[in-house]
């Protein structure tokens, strides 16, 4: 018998009628002969209602109060489906993060889990209940509500199933599972039976939206099993797992990409200690969070240009930033560019085998597709290109590395 | 410097402008100096709302999964008050029944407050914030959610003021007060100053609905000055009281009524001991709660006849147990009335004034009115008329004991 933590967000639970269609689904997971603890977000819609009533009082409502307000659509769910359980037949009991301890630190709005207790849901598992807890809260040291943030719900999850060492973590959302490439862009698009936690990572961050990333960090800390799946079909979905046992076929686990991005560059800077943190300073300092960053250096004219990326919002603030930067440091030039993504290639696989990044380029190139930035880390290759190319580059690296085969392609260079 | 505990209804809580203007209230208390506990109900109508999403699953919910679910209700208006306040300068922080101990039974739906641990709310009320916390739920024992039942966030208010030992407890409506009776139906009808616990229990079970009985009840035990005032209106209310100062003048406090009585009899049924219990036993087996009780006793004949009212929609039912005793009692003759009224005179001054009784009666014979049953206790006389009379009846005792007069009518018998 496992002990199953499952998670279903908004969408999942949404209406009456897809809350009673959950606790179907929970119930056949439990006749299966599972242990089953459901961790569950606000229908959805109801966090926007809850903000919109607070908005009405003041644009910035007290932190500590709008906590307390948001944390009442969670419970709202946790009740409702515990219901839908009972009345078919399923003992169930519900409960708020803080009946729980689920004990965080005192961050309202975007607070982090430090610890969870586990045991009044051990002894209502034991006593052969389901147990629904609410997703997205806790409580402080103080006994204060206080909430994750957006998305903390996948955390909340994560976190309840490290506490309890469970078996696996059930993360059911509107897609049936994490595909290679977003099947939008393109439809060959194939869903991975598994992919690695550090895979899982870089898919995340880079645009794939399936899990919170800091769940995700969160799995991979206390190595919780965790697998992405559909709420509304059957099927098994996405594992992501801690083996890496097939990482000397060196497969391509997909290709992640980030729209909205921007570039800036300031060119001729002296190349000297310390410049690096000259330019990005001012940047952090107006809150501007930077992604690529790359120096080319130009030792005969002891001058250095400099290249990073933002989210396209941050670009006009950035730009302005820099500018000022740029003339105390007696640049040549400052420019920028708004109409860019990125793309990347993500596998464990390549951290062994070094033709697959010559691999992108040729295909890339085979285009006519100029790349403007480069960027590597151990399991993924990153490439700046001009945003009308963003289509066709992921659909010419999907077919480069036979994406939409029936296994993925194996890279021997 | 006072401790006031304030409470505001559904209503007066239940729009957003509505809150900002509670907010402005207990700002002005704040000003005046005196510290100030703010209980609250749910938005008016979120408690519906709420219970019409549990009975799209279930006709009757898990009682432990609505208590979940309703509490959410006061923890919305408590956040959203809270803003108010901080928005307008006037510190506050929110609590739930759980996070300041509202200990209760563990009866679903229905509890009773055992305790309440003061020491939370002092801290805050020290530190100068304002106080705002979740009326009508608390949790039991074991840490789970119970719902005191409806109109309980008046009992939670009481409760909060005694464990507080506050200088008053402030019930906030939409009425200014309480009234000699119903305005409705007599618009002579004149707000009370003052009313004792005795008299306002008897007007309030007695259908003059602006407070919860069980909050009075509460407020007698622990002694706590209670006052009823309007939301809406500037105004001093009805203060409810120990004293009974001026019991020697004898005063009528009002005219209380029960619509939708219903009455019924059993004729010639044997005068021995144990015929009460065989008559009531079976209606309170059957749920049925019994109002007035009075036994006529023909000693010649050995038999005894026995009149009782329920509620009217207790009636069909109460006849069919009555039908089914009087067979096995070998009773007489079974008699039933769906379309009687109970009019009820209240004051603690009749305890001492023989009067009263009789004028009462002279007044409605002058109206021609037949009085059917009579019951009396130690403050108050109530009559049960056909229900064509109920208008005519309390308007005519209004008059008669002076109601509408600027002081209350002195009685010397």
């Amino acid at each position: 018998m496992a002990l199953i933590v499952q998670k279903y967000g908004g969408t999942s639970v949404g209406t009456i009628d897809r809350i009673k269609a959950v606790a179907e689904k929970v119930k056949r997971a439990r006749e299966r002969g599972d242990s089953v603890v459901v961790v569950v977000s606000a229908m959805s819609g109801e966090t926007d209602r809850l903000i919109g009533l607070a908005t009405q009082i003041e644009s910035r409502p007290t932190p500590r109060e709008l906590d307390v307000l948001l944390s009442t659509g969670e419970q709202v769910t946790i009740a409702l489906l515990s219901m839908a359980l009972n009345a078919i037949g399923c003992p169930a009991r519900s409960y708020t993060g803080g009946q729980v301890q689920v004990r965080t630190d005192s961050a309202h709005n975007k607070a982090r889990i430090r610890a969870i207790d586990g045991a009044r849901v051990r002894a209502d598992l034991d006593a052969g209940s389901v147990v629904v807890v609410a997703g997205f809260q806790g409580t402080d040291g103080q006994g204060n509500i206080t909430t994750l943030g957006r998305g903390g719900s996948d955390t909340s999850a994560v976190a309840m199933a490290a506490a309890l060492k469970a078996d696996e973590c059930q993360i059911y959302t509107d897609v049936d599972g994490v595909y290679t490439t977003d099947p939008r862009i393109e439809p060959k698009a194939r869903k991975l039976d598994r992919i690695t936690f550090e895979e899982m990572l870089e898919m995340a961050s880079l645009g794939s939206k399936v899990l919170q990333i800091r769940a995700v960090e969160f799995a991979g800390k206390y190595r919780v099993p965790l697998r992405v799946l559909s709420s509304f079909e059957e099927g098994a979905g996405t594992l992501i797992t801690f083996e890496e046992d097939d990482v000397e076929e060196a497969k391509i686990a997909g290709i992640a990409f980030a729209k909205d991005e921007a570039k800036l560059t300031i060119l001729g800077v002296p190349d000297e200690p310390g410049v690096a943190y000259k330019i990005l300073g001012p940047i952090s300092d107006a809150n501007i969070e930077v992604d690529m960053i790359i120096q080319n250096v130009a030792a005969a004219e002891k001058t250095t240009d400099f290249t990073f990326t933002v989210h396209r919002n941050d670009f006009d603030k950035a730009m302005g930033v820099l500018r000022h930067t740029a003339e105390s440091l007696s640049a040549r030039e400052v420019s920028g560019d708004k109409r860019i993504v990125k793309i990347s290639l993500v596998g464990v696989g390549m951290r062994s085998h070094a033709g697959i990044a010559s691999r992108m380029f040729e295909a890339l190139a085979k285009e006519g597709i100029n790349i403007r930035m480069i960027s590597t880390s151990e399991i993924k290759i990153s490439v700046v290109v001009d945003e009308k190319y963003l289509e066709l580059g992921v659909r010419t690296l999907h077919d480069a590395f036979q994406l939409d085969a029936d296994g993925s392609l194996d890279v021997v260079a």
